[in-house]
């Protein structure tokens, strides 16, 4: 099993989180929770996301979020741009990173987004030429790369000749997203070995869900082959399907876990886990939410430890 | 990233879960507990413990269940014995394979067991005598292999000098518990590794816990390392330190997400997913509990095609 010595953890909560939250966070709040992020240190921070208020209501404010955060310097402040215009906009309000999207399932594409592979590719294209002219940095999202509820399991050719298509164009960073985290470990160290082995010059991150329990087994397996970062959300929010509850629904994995997990196995973050764990119960508080991670229900070492030394005469059965 | 072709999966849910539910479970339900077992086809099931009631009042029926159970040719059924006497009724009782115990913590062996590691060895190895006497099968535990609450990391050297141990008095297979499930992906294939390094005769199994949320990672990795067989419990019963439940506890990982999850990773088990799942579903009932497991709150992927299909407007955010 191969561990990389480093990699970085990307925070998308305040674009892929706020979005489906079934509230409004005013600006100064999605303000605050990324200065908060910043505060914490992730590298990259996805800050909101430029697309048609009708489309994500949630985000309607992505230019005033975009103007009043603080900027630390060194921390890459992201985009969501899924076409050209949302990249025109994005550049102007200053981002660092775009970040692009397309879908590996036509069906979903369909019903998501009415839209075939083929527009949602061009558009995709179209956004890193702006985001390259304007000497931005670009990186393409590749949802539903592994399983898809509507088409079952994505053939890993499929992946392949989108990913050999995007690099034809330029595109270099991509990641792969399971959208909805029914993927296996098996596959997901398949498909990224597969992508290197084809493709050496590209770089690849892991989107990382949990509907299946088998996220960390995903992370390891993307790791073992190679992915270059790891993308979560604070406090878990965000990424789930709309089921419910009694499916046990859970969405994007939590950055507080991932930080956690990646100290334990000697992977270099840059992150302490206790910053990041303390930022993520400023974050549940600020938008009055609660935080789905192990870690923030005490599920430490530390905690455990505690535990421990406060229960002397019980102990694990 | 190595996977196996073939993995035993062994069901410890009427010992290890029974034995810290905190209600009597009567001798007909548990003997109805370990059919079912039987039914959905485990190869290994351990059926109850050999130790003084006083001990674990939950197992006083041991001889009881034993002589009711319905066995099916093929399944080994196994019970726990931690000293000769135990080892004597185990044999008496006709069980097909004695598990002992010894744990790696000297802290925890002084709290729970009142017992030096040296007493708690000398103890495994008397067992190991009788079964191997008796022509039965033995495995030994390792408990605390890992991480424990009071000594925090335990040393890979402590670890294989026991294992070195027990080999030199004849003991070939073992496995490793977590015991608090606190343990990470990188030294769960690094003790694996090692062990199988410096005893090439040996085999190795993993008993799963969960409390940390990294189960499915651990699992990876231990196969990686060569693990041989795996260790959970039906619906996730028991295996849970007794901490309160804001902290998370989570113990012994469910054989019914085990099982699914070397399925999806091509990993055969002889075991029929739905078959287990359904297994658990009647536990459950039988025992008036909730399953932990995710695939008993519908996180498969046939429960997320079925609501792909019944709600085709909606969509993963």
């Amino acid at each position: 099993m191969y561990l990389p010595e480093q990699i970085d953890i990307v925070e998308v909560g305040p674009r892929d989180g706020l979005q489906s939250l079934r509230k409004w966070v005013p600006t100064e709040d999605k303000v605050r929770m990324v200065d908060r992020l910043s505060q914490a240190g992730f590298p990259v921070i996805e800050v909101t996301g430029f697309v048609h208020p009708r489309v994500i209501p949630n985000l309607q404010d992505a230019e005033a979020v975009c103007e009043r955060i603080a900027r630390r310097p060194g921390i890459v402040y992201r985009g969501l741009a899924p076409n050209a215009r949302g990249a025109e906009r994005a550049a102007a309000a200053r981002v660092d990173e775009i970040v692009g999207l397309t879908i590996a399932s036509a069906s979903y594409l369909k019903k998501n987004q009415n839209m075939t592979p083929e527009q949602a590719d061009a558009q995709a294209i179209e956004a890193f030429r702006i985001a390259d002219a304007k000497g931005l940095r670009y990186v393409l999202a590749i949802g539903m790369a592994f399983w898809c509820p509507y088409e079952g399991l994505i053939p890993q050719d499929r992946v392949q000749a989108m990913v050999g298509r995007f690099r034809d164009a330029g595109i270099r960073r991509l990641y792969l997203a399971g959208s909805v985290g029914m993927e296996d470990p098996r596959h997901v160290n398949a498909l990224f070995t597969r992508l290197y082995d084809r493709y050496p010059d590209i770089e690849l991150g892991f989107h990382v869900h949990n509907l299946s329990g088998m996220a960390t087994a995903n992370i390891v397996a993307a790791l073992d082959a190679g992915a270059a970062w790891l993308e979560g959300a604070i406090c878990g929010i965000g990424g789930g399907i709309a089921m419910p509850e009694t499916l046990g629904a859970v969405g994007n994995f939590p950055t507080e876990d991932m930080v956690r997990m990646m100290t334990l196995m000697q992977v270099q973050t840059g992150l302490d886990p206790d910053a990041v764990l303390a930022a993520s119960r400023d974050i549940a508080r600020l938008l009055d939410i609660a935080p789905r991670s192990h870690a923030a229900h005490g599920s430490t070492r530390e905690a455990v430890m505690k535990w421990g030394r406060e229960h002397p005469h019980e102990h694990p059965a």
